[in-house]
This record gives structure tokens, sequence and C-alpha cells, in this order.
């Protein structure tokens, strides 16, 4: 039986960015930190909302999103969740979601109950592989990366490598403190000059 | 005719980083950072010298160090030059050498007449592009990288990516501070796991 991974998603720039400067409440990408989502639009007009975006795109840009969006269960960081407003209550196909965060569940998010609050990253790894079956979870967000690398809890990265330098902004790494090997599973080149790199995290 | 293009050649783990914590003075990698370059060991005993160990490469890994070993001049900063002994005189086949620096030339280095230096980055970049003739310029070492991006003066950046995060070191990138945009040329899987992304600075 296929074990389920966890599965880190993140768009970065080749200088490690995953947002712009000033990214917070209202802000969620940073300045100009759009652009790294730009490759989500390729087939898109500006103004489409992310869900027709993404419907429209081909290739392999589009076999990644298919893989991510095939995911059981979310777990993702509490600026990650609420910068996307919760995503409306349903990041894709009912999959559960799973929030590492000290605080409460939102007001907002009252009538949301795929989305499930902790401040323990262990369990809800734990959860969420559970929930997700023999399907892998796709984590999401730069604020529980290098704990979960630290506890030992992620699997796999898949890092979509934008054709840029952003200049500043949030690094997706920063100072991890350790050496971690990886190994690559696959690279694809996707249209828009943005390359996935797929690695395996060796413990 | 082909222009001469400055093209920057770095090993650099996904989390960014070159060096290992604490390079300088006689720890030119910082710690651990060796396992950067451990691609150009694939087929070498670890003990062999880096002109044994890269004339054992094969495939993918050969093609690139073929490629920037064909460089008609070699432009560096000071700590890399100082890093490398000054390359004992000779980079390679008689390349010319120019270094960036405030510094005179070092004592050690007086006779060792391929090796130019100055603090003119622009100077630099024009005088290694004559010097070239139609061949390319190897552009090598952090300290310069920032100020060559801010003032144009780098025409393609290849990173080996290395199938790991270092953890903590020094940041190739560090903050540019503006967006530069890269138009993808080539992405090579090389073995033992490095991926050479060759870009075109967009200007």
């Amino acid at each position: 039986m296929p074990m389920s991974a966890t599965i880190l998603y993140m768009s970065m720039s080749l200088d490690g960015f995953i947002t712009g400067p000033n990214d917070g409440p209202g802000n969620a990408m940073g300045d100009g930190g759009m652009a790294l989502h730009g490759w989500l639009w390729a087939n898109a007009k500006p103004d489409d909302d992310p869900m027709v975006a993404v419907s429209k795109l081909t290739g392999a840009n589009k076999k990644i999103v298919d893989k991510f969006m095939a995911s059981g269960a979310v777990v993702a960081g509490r600026g990650t969740y609420e910068g996307a407003h919760g995503w409306d209550g349903d990041h894709h196909g009912g999959a559960p979601m799973f929030i590492f965060t000290t605080h409460d569940r939102p007001d907002w998010a009252k009538d949301w109950p795929l989305a499930h609050f902790s401040d323990d990253l262990a369990a809800i790894m734990r959860d969420a592989k559970a929930a997700a079956g023999d399907r892998d979870v796709m984590v999401h967000g730069a604020g529980l990366v290098q704990e979960a690398l630290r506890l030992g809890l992620l699997d796999e990265i898949v890092i979509h490598l934008t054709p840029m330098l952003l200049g500043a902004g949030r690094s997706l790494f920063e100072e991890i403190g350790e050496k971690i090997d990886l190994e690559r599973v696959q690279v694809i080149e996707g249209e828009g000059g943005v390359t996935h790199l797929h690695y395996r995290v060796k413990r």
C-alpha cells in the first residue's frame, strides 16, 4: 500500500523568497509578490479568479497543480490560512485543513468545519496523514516549514522555481541551522519559465 | 559574431547558501560547505585534487564544467580569489583573471601576471570581455554578485543547485533590493542530484 507523504508545495524566486517585502494582513504575498504566482495565470486573464486561472493551465504546470489538488488533506500555517481567507472554507474538494496556530479558530471561520486548529505540529501531521488515507498531504506556507523540517515531519518538497530575483521578502528556508540532505525525485520545466523541483527529504 | 557574455557560475544549496557558516581565511567554503562541491567529485576519490576530480566527470556535469573552463577570462571577488589562493596563478589555460577588490595585489601573487586587481567593477567587466574576445567571461563569487546585478553587468546566471539544505552560511543573493526578471535558457539534471539552472538576466 502506498504511504501517504507530507509534501511542501511553494512558489519561490531564485533568491529564495516566497513573498515580496511587507507581507501581512491585506497584503498576503507582499509588495510585488504576486509575480511568484504568475505561472498559475499562464493562460488566464489577469483578473481571473485563481480557480478559473488554474483550470486553464496546460502541460507540465497543469500536471503539477493536478497533483497537489489531488491531496487528501492540507496543512498550512496561520498566516497562509488567513492570507487566503481560509480558502472560503474549502481549499479543494472537501479536503480537511489542519492549521498550525496558537490562536483559536477565527470568528469568520466558525461555520467552516473542514478547518482544524492546533499548535501541535506533530499531531497536525499525524491527523492530516490519517485523514488523507492513501493520498498525500499538501503542506503550504513558510511559517511551519522550519519546524516541520527540524521535527522530521516533512517527507517531500516541491519548489515551483520562478524565473526572477525578487530582491526582498520572506525567505522560505531562512536559517534552518542544520544540514539536511535531499534526494532529487524529478525536475519539470513548466511553461513561462517556472521549473518544478521535486525532492525527497533524506533521514 | 557571437557576443561575449558575463556568466555567473555558482554551486548553491536549495536554501540559497554558497558556503557553510564561519567562512573566511583558511575556511573558504565555511563549515561543511565543501558538500556544495560534492558533485565535482562524483567520480573521484575524496582526496583527489580538484583538477583531477573534474577530469573524471562524465555526462551533464562534464559538459557544464567544460563550458566554464572554456571561458576566455575569469572575474572573481577578493574573498573567492584568496580562498582559492589565486588558483596558483592560473585558473585555467592562461585565461586572465580580474579580481574585484579595494586591496593591492597580495605579495604571494606578485609573480602571477594573469591576475589583475581593481575596485571598479564596470571596468573589470569591460576589460574581461575585451580579453575574452568571442569567448564568455566566467564570473565567480558572491561578494560582487549584488553589485554586478545592480549595475546591469551580469548577462547570465548558471546555478549548480545541490540537493541539500545547508541550514546556514553565506547567501548568494541576500537582498538585492529590486526585482530582476530572468529568462530560463536551460535546465540540466546532472549526476548525483545536482541540477544546473541556466538563466539570462533580462534588462
